[in-house]
């Protein structure tokens, strides 16, 4: 069974479905599509006109987190979500808060920095930068914070979704929007995001992405 | 293990999963949360500020997608997942497009008629809802009538989450806005429609509705 992904690293939701699939071993291919402007021939194979697609037995799967959970019934091994119904669920919710409330807010700077300029030929707002940095971002981090408490990972303590999902966002901020958390007053946050992001599977994932520093074309 | 669920009926979300539960046999308590105004109470259960959450197991599990999957894995039968990875996976993204696409247009016309004169004490915009009805909702019927075909369920004609999940916005769409899907022009879909809300588990669920001409308080 051979699996195309069709979508770019610089979406996280693409970048997801690349660290499950290395962290699994999974073989895959690549095809190259950019989420805007959203073209009748992305709309034929993704109803809400969203990267990721996978392109599996024949047919089309849009969805990040639709992808992930059928990579865990194809290939059970490594297992990337946890086992007990609780953990689960709560697995379940923290993907579904990165993939909407983290996703929202850290991934900003990056659209301002990143795909303002190149694709609207607009200059980045700072002013806004600094408010979303300054005011939208420390709840999110004291909350997830909070999820991590003094362990290595959100659930169980064990590697799994929620960890590739909530990080996922911040690779768009720090990377790609030049912004950071602060280690100081996040040291534990701050710390798992570069034990997760470190992962060799994270870091074959994301070996595509461009340079921030791209001179806009 | 007892289950209690935070939320109104009158979300399609909390809905999804009293027919869930209502589906599996389950025994559950309500306690009556309303959505807005978001309140820090409904915040400490549900970080995204959303209904429903489940109490369950001593903690508050929220999003009504999340809370399907741990019923499905706590109590498996009857199923209301497809058991084949592709057929599953179909169905979790039918499920994404009914909550996100499906209750973005189809609850409209409830959010005009019956929120808005009795949360913000304003007249419904009647010609927004004829823009929606003839311009959004059609593509969104169109595209659910090809997945439909001519079976009586949307995944491997077998009942599942996806038929929970697209149905129930169009309760809030039908019974609460007082709008109809065309049965001469998309006869197979309000058909299924009609197979769907009819099942006992629907019926029981939806059961605690307030009427639409109830008056504005």
């Amino acid at each position: 069974m051979s699996i195309i992904i069709h979508g770019t690293v610089v979406s996280p939701f693409v970048r997801k479905v690349f660290v499950a699939l290395e962290e699994k071993g999974i073989a895959y291919e690549k095809v190259d599509v950019r989420p805007l402007p959203r073209t009748d021939e992305l709309f034929a194979k993704s109803p809400l006109g969203k990267i990721p697609v996978m392109e599996v037995e024949g047919t089309y799967v849009p969805d990040s987190s639709v992808i992930c959970q059928y990579l865990e019934r194809t290939h059970p091994s490594p297992a990337l979500y946890p086992s007990a119904a609780l953990s689960f669920a709560r697995a379940l919710f923290l993907e579904e808060y990165a993939d909407t409330k983290v996703f929202e807010i850290a991934t900003k700077p990056f659209f301002q920095r990143f795909v303002r300029p190149r694709i609207f030929k607009e200059e980045p707002d700072e002013p806004y930068i600094r408010e979303v940095m300054e005011n939208e971002l420390p709840p999110v981090l004291d909350y997830l914070s909070g999820e991590l408490g003094d362990d290595d990972f959100l659930i169980d303590n064990q590697f799994c979704i929620a960890d590739i999902a909530v990080c996922s966002p911040f690779v768009n901020m720090q990377t790609l929007g030049s912004e950071h958390v602060d280690a100081e007053r996040w040291p534990k946050f701050s710390a798992y995001l570069e034990r997760v992001l470190s992962r060799p599977a994270y870091k074959t994932a994301v070996a595509g992405l461009p340079d921030s520093t791209l001179k806009i074309k």
